[in-house]
């Protein structure tokens, strides 16, 4: 039976996370939940973001379902941002932020993409040091084979299981020949092991900067993008206003044996504790929990269909009332 | 009298640069030009991408309109990008991307911002090296506090002289928080200091994901944005979507008593010769070198109204009829 460690954290996730497991439980019948804590709040009672046994609880159940933390507007000493601590300490390698248009709420109808974020290195190793007493300010951008290899294979498979074809690599190489270049240099010796395998792939590569005019103006053009940490930050936050902003965009941080599913939205203390946040962005990442974390790909695409009704329906206003929609519409698709 | 050094490069650079030039010759009668070479042609010529008497020539006139460079498909021991040697050499250190919505191409009306991108540093500076026998590479993002602060006194004295009050700081100081804390601090600073000389300013500061998401949903909400080297790069890029695209998108690279404008758009090596290159970014870039280089805001003002009245004309086909256009419209605003 699957198992599932939630973990709202703080602001709104307290709001959508709960919503998220109801509409969870309500597709995967028979799923165990343990609650754990992580976050700010957590911080300030314990003294620390991400405690122990919240690790353990993750690595028992091998799936998490993580709201949002909020991080002090001044440097905390001690303090890092529990969720780049869960990446780290679990290990989670492969980032996936897939924006697809949503009836009503996008821009722009015909857009299905998925960014891959490396999501272990690049300018997140944290290796950074202040020179020229303090004039001058460096950071360390490391890529290695090894983490661009096993993201690389990650997303081929992915691509495999999803009949997604097309791969847009993207980079900066033209800047960063030995960074990037390596980075994309494994990506392509990937995916002609791949296409040797009998895998049909179409690859192409992209500056990031072309991408980023791109995914701006032409954004059905893509399927899939690959990219390092910090460009699939910045790409799939912009790519999120396709699908109708933040709060509308999911994401998934997978492992080995091990996935931390997340709306992309922050904790929102502005509109928090009033039970105005919407959870769609929770409820389907919840809805990657089932897909990735379980393989249980029919209850995935029962709670996005669930959505796609509510929001075709209109939503309502109030976390409440969209849930309710979206648990409405889970049991139509039961006939 | 003025004098601009007029640099067409390779590809479609052979085209738009000679319109610009008619168009800018046009609105500052008297204007002296001088032709230099830079690009891959000029490697593949005489094994330099930037011979020194283009440096000299630029140096001597103190404003240059440059077109645009090829770049190898392979990597050229020796051969770096033209752009990126004149940036450095010239020490251009503030790179100006003004976005604003035009008639009937842009997807939407009262956008008018500007992009203030930091131009010599983060991670341009040409520090990379391997690790683990080629298994890891690693680049180096230099931040300083003298590029930073001579970037934002910059910005904040074209925003004195433009009337623009907002400006937005755009930084990941959350993961970054010494070099991006250093570059936000810094420009923090120079706008207290601006702010108690007598000058209007708000200040706000976004993270890089979040202001890549805001360009794209909200991009009315924009005026300055000041950012680091590679942020400015995406994000220009993005921004860039709003005004029509790269076709009609222009540029200035700003040193001490000396200017280089350029279209933000490639060489276009699959349209090149062909007679059929917008050249309507090459112009807006002259109409920027003689607002910044020569403080003639009229000049400026004349060419950006015949660019505008050109496009709610509707553009015609082909670079020459394009030109026309525009120079028709120009002699049309001096009565
Ligand atoms: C909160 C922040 C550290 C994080 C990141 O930069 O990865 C966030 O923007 C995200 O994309 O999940
Ligand atoms: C050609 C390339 C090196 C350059 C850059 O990255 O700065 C270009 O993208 C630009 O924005 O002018």
């Amino acid at each position: 039976m699957p198992r599932v460690c939630v973990i709202p954290g703080d602001g709104i996730g307290q709001e959508v996370i709960p919503a998220a497991v109801r509409v969870l439980q309500a597709a995967v019948p028979g799923l165990e939940t343990i609650q754990a804590e992580a976050g700010w709040g957590c911080f300030l009672e314990r003294g620390t973001a991400v405690p122990p046994e919240t690790l353990a609880a993750i690595r028992e159940c091998g799936a998490a379902l993580f709201g949002a933390v909020s991080s002090p507007a001044k440097k905390v000493a001690g303090y890092r941002s529990a969720i780049l601590t869960l990446r780290q300490e679990l290990d989670l390698y492969a980032n996936l932020r897939p924006v697809r248009s949503l009836p009503r709420v996008s821009p722009r109808g015909g857009i299905d993409l998925l960014v891959v974020r490396e999501n272990t290195e690049g300018l997140y190793v944290g290796r950074e040091r202040l020179e020229d007493g303090g004039e001058t300010a460096i950071a360390e951008r490391v890529i290695t084979r090894r983490a661009s290899r096993r993201l690389a294979e990650r997303a081929l498979a992915l691509m495999h299981g999803a009949g997604r074809r097309r791969l847009t690599i993207v980079h900066k190489a033209n800047v960063l020949p030995l960074t990037d270049g390596l980075f994309r240099d494994t990506v392509r010796e990937a995916v002609v092991r791949a296409t040797r395998a009998g895998q049909a792939v179409e690859v192409e590569e992209l500056l990031v900067d072309v991408a980023a005019l791109k995914l701006a103006s032409e954004p059905e053009r893509f399927d899939v993008i690959i990219t390092t940490n910090l460009f699939g930050d910045i790409l799939s936050d912009e790519a999120s206003s396709w699908c109708g902003g933040l709060g509308l965009a999911p994401s998934i941080n997978l492992g080995e044996g091990v996935a931390l599913a997340e709306p992309v939205h922050g904790s929102a203390p502005d509109i928090a504790g009033q039970g105005i946040a919407n959870p769609i962005a929770a409820i389907l990442s919840a809805a990657l929990l089932a897909r990735h974390a379980w393989s249980m790909e029919d209850s995935a695409r029962r709670i996005e269909q669930a959505v796609e009704r509510a929001l075709e329906d209109g939503l309502p206003h109030g976390t409440e009332a969209i849930t309710r929609s979206v648990t409405g519409n889970l049991c139509v698709g039961e006939n």
